[in-house]
């Protein structure tokens, strides 16, 4: 067991559903284990600006299911500079805080590392982004909501395409990482999915609409992740409209909507069991890692690597959607 | 009674949900008063095109929950010339069709009108829009599913707003009547809302922005009609970023997540009311009518009255609106 | 205006959805009237038990959306005695209190009526009940929440019934009002809707789900309101499973899940315009009055009345049940 | 590859939500390796009433978002015997039908195994249960679905315990498994998770919950699941209202909604992967096998392993569970 007395505990980078069901772990698990527990208000900002309190278990009730985070997010660019994290790390030293726990995603846990390299703090991070883009974890939190968020839109939108025998193409989020459109592609039937992944060949898509064409099956959705290569829906919607105008193309881009949210079963699940295993971790001397789960077993991924590395989009999947929406 | 045997019904304009409920309620409740009843596939196109079919008690089954519609729905230009609605009016004509009910907006209504006019065939109007743009009834079929459709993403967008102290812009439909923006934005404690019946000063709202600024009241939602004066929600993000550039402000377009989805209770018993008294109304006689309700009774106000005149939107909301926001 | 300085509010009974919407309105119009605005905890145990706070415009910050009642809510026998109400009031003259808001139903109705009896001072009612069951309003705050909820639990039953030609018996609330049921049942396609407003014929139902058998409509739901004086859903499913063995019967009490949830559009939409007009009315001299909405107006029934009365329930409705689920 | 040409599929036992998506996967993947593909309705009833039907790609369009089940499902004694299924089996031979896929749980996959055993046609069994109770799979098709629905219903049930301060006894289902009640109760932040797979120490439960009332925690939810060996949520309420009589305990047994509803993006998802898979097995010649996935990897775990072995559960959940409530 590592001798940490006192923890500290924040959320950074774009908010995700179920961040409040790992904060609330983190703090009734560190209290379990004899902790003190210090809530800092948006992330490396508050730390900075000593905006720091102690937490109880109170702190953290009838918060499990809330979207957004109770100590909010913010950007801070101060903290990039070494001057910065030092006058952030001294409100950290200063109430003997010896162990950080950081939910966010890679801006968040670069942030983390430094920290832990220029103060020797122990840090451990918790995968919180709806993009599911780290490296060491089958789930991140707020994907699951996320991408349900994405299907139930999409099942609006297809009642409204089926309506006028349309077909439309959906934005739906991920800079870098395409599995929310990958997954809500599938879940919604979409014709196609592109996904920075993948190279799109829009003549495949293009001949492939037309002979649905001439099958009169007039209503069909593309699902674009916003990073794909090829540009965002609106691009897509451009060329399509040029070389197949005789079909009805609209498009819709779900934005923000796909952030907030009650968090599902399973995101509240993970994050807690996250939640639990931060602790736990850090009780074991670990530091500078994400938990994760792999394989339904916790795994400890070395922040850098969590980071840098990418998962491989198992491409057999875009082959069965074209099976499974001919 | 009026001598109506044999009676078509379809759906045309954009589609909004409880369409299929009041086509339920159109369908049964003609076959309980002994009439034939028809379905024309895809407005008025598909009256052109003869794609017309009898419909009995299980056409329209398990179809109450659905959004969308059954029918289908389209435009179609070559209706609006004088030939395009003899060569529609042909087939009903040879059918004995001698009633039709129509489930739209004013595009609807006025195809509608104009076959009356040139055919005198017994027409009936039922409010079927999201935007709530007709003269002359409390309720269009549709509009309170959009509005928590709109309430709903709003809800998920505040979460967001809240992690990060974010002045969130959101436009929702509503091209020529403001309601979905002015129900969702009080329901959802929203700023201000900007809509087309009421001039929007852009001073006041920067005003009221900045004294809540100096409050720290950072999280803040703004509704506004695509329909507004001033513009939509991405002219209005465009004037606050120049005027208060401190402010973290970002701008969600809802689009046409807005038109689907499960009809909402209200929305499912106003069509099944609507549909019975549109039945109901041609067996009385009545023609060129569109069929409403009023203090929870029902009306019928021609077809011309419910397309030209405007609901007057009770600005003492918009009062009520600031004050619940403070 | 009358002399109304310092009021005090207070959600009593069974909770529903919308109250905390009423809660924010009240407190932020009476603060924009310059009034002070004090907080009572779980009803009136908490004015006996001095449970009371001053409340700003924070306090009801972010709650439009929640369910439930953030000031709780609680059954206090002490106060159905003289001496019980005596030592509650004496809990707001020390604070000099001169007017009180009540969110509730009947039975906090009666209490807020004593308490303006004895001691004088200005009462307001506010309908916050899911059952409907109050005179002098189109409206109460929670029941369209309850009613969609229902539906939306209906919707999921139904898919099973669909799934296995089923006949499901539903029960939903209401003990002496059946609008629950009735609204809730129109909008499934229920084949029968049993409610304490209208005499039940089991001989009909009986016939209508034998008729039904011989055309192989084998699914089917019936809604019953649990107040209904045939007795709930298993005394319902009781005398069906005996006079037809043959039909796979199922029965579904909903329960508490109406109670709860985030409140609709419409919900907030009317909480919030009572909540406003409470205050406007407390200033304007009124007292012992609900604050109702009849024909979009505002309306102010007094509270005996508002207990006492009952609406009529429109029979002709069941009439188009029958046609409509035909 | 098997020579295998035409094949049937059918739904059987309790319905799920998800299993119309695996019937699309099935359906067209089997098109597009060039199977005929036949569809059984209601089971192993169908298979014996000879109502079986050709099916194309449009008989499955617009379903993979539908709950229930559009090839219905049914019990039938007579397929117990040999004469039964003989007589069932006819029906497939003289289509030449020499594949069976069978969507369903233990009852299902025992049928399937029997007609393979008596007359060597190839089945595969996919999990189609909302209850996890089948071995060699991590997801059975509905489950997510199902514990999504338990968690948004406890929640709303949070909301109304909340503001009375009452302790809730949740019944969920699950006869012989407790994962609805153990996902479902670690995502709503139980206090206490009773499963068949755990004994309950009702002193502990009354232990805890004694202290917790001294911390003037008062509101509590238990989730039991149906199956649990003290009994259901009405027996464990019986002993808590005797042994804590301060308490304002209430029950509510969710029951049949967990049935039903739109599947989630995960019950879709895999519905969709197991689908195609099924397909696969059976042109590689597999049999008597259910298509499961372990690690995200397919598996193919004999039937009569998959109907016998339990899975066991982490009784360390349970812990954490405490935990977290605290």
């Amino acid at each position: 067991m590592n001798k940490v007395n006192k923890i500290a505990i924040l959320t950074s980078g774009g908010d995700s559903p179920g961040m409040n069901a790992a904060l609330r772990a983190v703090v009734r698990t560190g209290l379990y284990f004899g902790l003190e527990v210090y809530g800092i208000m948006r992330g490396y900002s508050g730390m900075m600006e000593d905006d720091i309190f102690q937490m109880d278990s109170r702190s953290v009730a009838n918060i499990i299911q809330r979207g957004g985070t109770i100590l909010k997010s913010a950007r801070c660019k101060e903290f990039y500079t070494a001057e910065g994290r030092a006058k952030a790390y001294a409100n950290l030293k200063k109430r003997d805080i010896d162990g950080l726990v950081v939910i966010g995603g890679d801006g968040s846990f670069t942030g983390a590392m430094k920290l832990q390299a220029e103060f020797g703090i122990p840090v451990i991070g918790l995968p919180g982004t709806i993009d599911k883009d780290l490296y060491g974890t089958d789930f991140t939190i707020g994907f699951d909501t996320a991408v349900n968020t994405a299907v139930e839109a999409i099942d609006k939108i297809r009642d409204t395409a089926d309506a006028h025998d349309r077909l439309f193409i959906v934005e739906v989020m991920g800079r870098h990482a395409g599995y929310i459109a990958l997954h809500s592609g599938i879940a919604t039937g979409a014709e196609t999915i592109l996904i920075p992944e993948a190279s799109t060949n829009m003549d495949d898509v293009i001949a492939s609409l037309s002979e649905k064409e001439k099958r009169k099956k007039l209503v069909n959705i593309i699902v674009v992740a916003e990073g794909d290569a090829f540009g965002g829906a609106n691009e897509v919607a451009k060329v399509i409209k040029e070389r197949l105008p005789k079909f009805d193309t609209k498009v819709s881009i779900l934005g923000h909507i796909q952030r907030g949210g009650s968090p599902t079963c399973s995101d509240r699940l993970i994050a807690s069991r996250m939640g639990y295993h931060a602790i736990e971790a850090l009780l074991a001397g670990k530091s500078n890692v994400m938990v994760g789960i792999i394989n339904n077993e916790m795994s400890y991924t070395p922040l850098e690597i969590a980071i840098r590395e990418k998962d491989i989009i198992d491409e057999d999947w875009l082959r069965i959607v074209k099976i499974l929406a001919s």
